[in-house]
C-alpha cells in the first residue's frame, strides 16, 4: 500500500488533509507537508526525505499543487533518485480523495495511471451540468 | 472584472488564497470563503450571499473543491437563482491563478471556457514529463 503526501504552497497541503478528513475520517499513512515563505526547494526537499524516512515509506505517491513550483520541483528531485516515488501535480480535493480510496486497489504506478485518467472529469462547470441535466428532461 | 470567491471544506479556500498570493502578490477582489464541521449548506449559503452583498459584487467566479459537495451546492443555488455567478468545480492552484491571470483579458463566461479548456492540463504526472524529456533528447 503506498503511502501519500500532499504537498503544496503554504499551509495548501495540511489545509487538503484537513478537508480530506473531513469527508473521508482519520487517514492513515497521509501526510502533509507545508512550505513556508522564505523557505526553498531544498528546505523542503530535506523535509520530504526526513518525512519518507521517519515514516519508513515504501512506495510514495506526492500530490503536488502546481506543476514546475517549488513543491512539484522538491518531489522531483526524489522522483529522480527514486523510482518507488510517484509524482501528480495540479492536486485537487477530488484527487486527493480518489488517492485515498483506491489504495487497497491499486498499485503505486496504476493509481496514477488512474488519477490522470480521471483527472479532467474531476474538473466540472456548473453550468454544463445544469444544462446536461436540461437536455435528459427534455428527453 | 469578475470576483473570485475560493471555497472548499474546512479552511481549503483560505489556504488556496494565501498559496496564489503567494506566488502572485497581493489581490483584489479575491476572496475566500471557510466551511466548518457543523455547518451545512444553507449556513454556507447565507455567507456565500453575504459576502457578495457586502462587497458589491456583479460576475462572480466561485472555485470550490469538490463537485456535488456543501460548497458546490451552496455556490450551486446561488447560480440557479442569478446568471451572473459561474460554478467551477475542481479548483486547483493552476485553476485559482489562471482565473486570476486573466481577469482583465476574459468575461466571466469567456474564463469558465477557458479554464475548462486548460483543465485537464494542469494535471500531470512526473513520469509522463520525464518520458517527453527523453523523448525529445533522443531526436
Amino acid at each position: 500500500m503506498y503511502s501519500i503526501i500532499v504537498c503544496g504552497h503554504g499551509v495548501l497541503g495540511e489545509a487538503m488533509k484537513d478537508s480530506v478528513e473531513m469527508i473521508f475520517g482519520k487517514t492513515n499513512e497521509f501526510y502533509s507537508l507545508s512550505f513556508y515563505p522564505g523557505e526553498n526547494t531544498y528546505d523542503l526537499l530535506n523535509k520530504m526525505e526526513l518525512l519518507i524516512q521517519n515514516n519508513h515509506m515504501e512506495d510514495v505517491l506526492i500530490l503536488v499543487d502546481l506543476f514546475a513550483g517549488s513543491p512539484y520541483n522538491a518531489a522531483a528531485i526524489l522522483g529522480m533518485k527514486n523510482q518507488n516515488v510517484e509524482i501528480v501535480a495540479g492536486m485537487n480535493l477530488a484527487l486527493c480523495l480518489e488517492a485515498l480510496a483506491n489504495r487497497e486497489s491499486k498499485s503505486l504506478s496504476e493509481i496514477v495511471e488512474y488519477l490522470k485518467g480521471i483527472g479532467p472529469e474531476t474538473i466540472k462547470s456548473f453550468r454544463d451540468i445544469t444544462q446536461v441535466d436540461e437536455e435528459d428532461d427534455l428527453e
